[in-house]
C-alpha cells in the first residue's frame, strides 16, 4: 500500500516527521467497521452555524455505505444532541457555544436521510468529539469482534480526528479515506489530515479503502450482534 | 460518626476485615449531589420479571429527593434502554437475558412518576450497572464541582455496587443510606451492604445523611450547570 | 455446558434469580487469554496483614499457566503498588488502609515466584480492584486479539469480581475457573461467586477450563504483540 | 482576559471559528494543577529521533513550577516508558516505531533534572498521547480537588493536545500558557495551537498565567493528597 505520507503535508514537513519515527503504515485488521461521524444537518447543512457544504464528502460516504453492507461489514453512526445544558456541562458549552442549540430530538441533529440508516445499524448519540467517549461504542465494537475501524464524516480538525485517537489508543487498526471526511476550513482540514496520518491513522484514498472492502468475502451479519 | 461496617455482616466476618484494614470511614466532601439509581417500572413493579417491591426504598429516596433540592444539591437519575439488541451486545444480552426487553421509550425504563424529575436534573441513560460506564456522568458531576454522590436506589447487588465501585475507583466520597437502596433478594442485598461498606463507600443510616444534608446552607443552583 | 449457576448459591436464590434472567450462559469467544491477578506476597502470604492461605488457588493457577503456555494464549499478570500516598488518593487510602504499605518496589507486591512469568507477558500494576481501571490492559488485549478472558487469583469479593465485571461491560467473554479464585473470607468467597455467576462471568469448574484450553491446536504467539 | 483566539491562526479562519462557535473564553476554575507533560531526554535532547530544542519551553516551565511550588498547588509530571513491546501494542507500535525505544528505566524516559521533581509530585507513566489515557491521572486529580489544569511540555501536536482534549472532555478547565509547549515542527506547532485555543483550552501568554498564580493566596498542600 502507498503511504499516505507521501501524499500529506509539505515535503521538508514529511521527512522530518519520517526521520522521527511517524507515519508507520498499519493496515487493515481482519473485521473492519465503518464509522459515520456526526453526518447530520447541524454539519451538513451550510446555512447552520457550524454547517458547510459537505456534498462530496456524503457521496464518498455513500460509495463506502453500499459496499460495506454489502460485505455485511457492521455500520455505525454517530451525532450529538443533548437534553439540557446540564448535560454539556460548563466547561465544554462555554468553549463550544453552539453546543446549547443541539437539543435532543430538534431536526438539526438528525442524520441526513441519504445514508438511509437500518435497523441493525446503531446511532450513537455522543456527548463529545471523539465517538468513544461517555458512549457504550466501544464495547459494540467488542461485540462484533471488530479490530478496524474505517472513520468517515466530520469535521477532520474534530470529531474525525479525536475518534482516530480513541480508537488508535485502543490499538484498533484505523482507515480513513481522505474524501470521506471533510472539513469547514480547507487549512485545518489539511493540517488536521497530515497529524491523523502521522500519529492516529492510515489515512489512504477512497477507491484504495473500497477494492478493500469489495475484495472481502461477502459474510453474513454476525449473530453476535443479531 | 459511627462506622457503619459495625452494624454490617456477622460478628467475625467484621473482625476480620477490620484486621485486613477494610472499611475505613472516608466521610463526606464538601459539595454533595444525589443519584438515584435505576427507580424506574421494570424494577419497581412486583409483577416484572426484575422487579421486586421497592416501595420503602422510594419513601426514602423521596425523603432525600425533598432535603436535596431544598439544599440545591444536584440530582441524577438513571435508567437503562436499548435501542437495538446490537446496543447491548452478545456477551451481555446471554447473561442478562431480561434486558432485549428493556427498549427505548418503552413505558418499563421511565422513572417512578414520584420522583417528579425537574428539568435541571439529568435523567442517564446508562446501558450497564454502573452509572459511569459509557455515560457522561462523570463530566457532568465535575461541571457541578462535586466530590461525594450519595448513591440511592436498585438493585443493592447489582448497578448500586457497581456504581459506588465506579466512583470510589476516582476519589469520589461515596455515601450509601441502608434504607435508600433495595434488592430483590435479602441475602444478596446484605452480602452486598457488607462489601460495599468494606471496600468502597461510607454505608449509614438515612436519618444520618438527612441530618448531614439538612445542615448545609441552602445553596443557589450552581451557575456551572444551569 | 453444566450451567455453574446450578451448583452457586441456595435453591431458593437460584430460582429466583433464573425467573429473573439472571445467569445465562455465554460461553468461550474464540481467542482467550489468561489474567492472573493480583498473586503476590501482600495476598498469598497469611502472614501479611490483607494475606491468606491461597496455596490450593495458586495450584491451580500453576495448571492453567501451563496449558496456556503450551497452547500459545496470552498470559497478563497483575498487582497493586504505588509510588506515593498522593498516587492513591484520599478516598481510597481511608477506604482500604492497607494500600498505604503496597510501595513500589517493594517485596510485598511482587509476584510469587512460582509463576516464573515470561518476558512476553506482561505485569500490570493496577491502581484498582479492576485490572482495567487506569492501565492500558485493554488496549494490550485488543492488540493480541483477545476476546475471552479468564479471570483467577484473589480476591474474590474485591479485585476478582471487580475485573470481571470491567471486562463483561466491555462485552468480552469472561470464564472464572472456580477453584482458581480465593478469597480471606469463605462467606464472601461464596457470595461475590454467586453474583459473579449470575451477572458477569461463566463461573465453572478448573477441569472443563483446562479441557477446553487443552483441546485448542497450540498457536504460535500473535505477531501482533511480538 | 484577553482571548487568545485573537492571537492565533490567520484573521479569515478566526472569523469563521468565532461565527462557528468555537474559542469562547472559559477561564480559570478554583483549584488549578499544573501538569508538566513528557520533559523527558527523548523529547528535550535533539540529538534523540523524537527530540528538539525545547530549552525556550523548559526555561517557561520552570517558572511555572516555582510560582506553583509557592502557592502549594498540585505538580504531576508525565514521561512514556514500556517495559516490553506487549505493552504498546501491535497498532500503536506500527504508527508511532519510535516508542519500542523507550524503554522503562532508560535515560531517556527520565525527566530532565532541572524539574527537580519533589517526593509529593507524581511522576505518570503514560502509554499513549492523553496522560489521561491508561493512568490513574483522574483520579488524583479529583483526589486534589482541582477543576482546573495548566498544560504545559511537549508536543504540542501530539501529547499536548491529546491531554487537553480529555481534560476538555470531563469539564476541566484547561489553560495552555504559550510559551510553555512545543514542537519540533513551527507548522504543526502553531495549526494545533490554533485548534487547542478553538476547541479544548484558554491558550494564554506565560506571564498571564503567572500573575494568575502569583494573586493566588499561598495554600496548604491538601491533606487530601498528603
Amino acid at each position: 500500500m502507498e503511504t499516505g505520507a507521501h501524499r500529506l503535508g509539505d515535503e521538508r514537513l514529511r521527512q522530518q516527521y519520517e526521520a522521527a519515527g511517524f507515519g508507520g503504515r498499519v493496515g487493515w485488521g481482519e473485521r473492519p467497521a465503518l464509522l459515520v461521524i456526526d453526518m447530520a444537518g447541524a454539519w451538513t447543512n451550510p446555512a447552520e452555524q457550524l454547517g458547510s457544504d459537505l456534498s462530496q464528502v456524503l457521496g464518498a460516504i455513500l460509495k463506502l455505505l453500499r459496499v460495506s453492507r454489502e460485505a455485511g461489514l457492521p455500520v455505525f453512526f454517530t451525532t450529538m444532541a443533548y437534553s439540557s445544558p446540564a448535560e454539556i456541562g460548563s466547561v465544554v458549552s462555554r468553549k463550544l457555544t453552539s453546543l446549547t442549540g443541539m437539543l435532543m430530538g430538534s431536526e438539526r441533529v438528525q442524520l441526513v436521510p441519504e445514508l438511509a440508516r437500518g435497523p441493525g445499524e446503531p446511532l450513537i448519540v455522543k456527548p463529545r468529539p471523539s465517538a468513544f467517549f461517555g458512549t457504550n461504542l466501544l464495547s459494540m465494537l467488542i461485540s462484533a469482534g471488530v479490530d478496524t475501524v474505517v472513520v468517515t464524516g466530520c469535521s477532520t480538525s474534530g470529531c474525525i480526528r479525536a475518534t482516530c485517537e480513541s480508537a488508535f489508543d485502543l490499538n484498533l487498526h484505523v482507515i480513513v479515506p481522505a474524501e470521506a471526511v471533510g472539513d469547514r476550513s480547507p487549512s485545518a482540514h489539511a493540517a488536521n489530515l497530515f497529524d491523523i496520518d502521522a500519529r492516529y491513522a492510515d489515512v489512504t484514498s477512497l477507491e484504495e479503502v473500497l477494492a478493500h472492502l469489495q475484495a472481502r468475502a461477502p459474510q453474513p451479519v454476525s449473530t453476535s450482534i443479531s
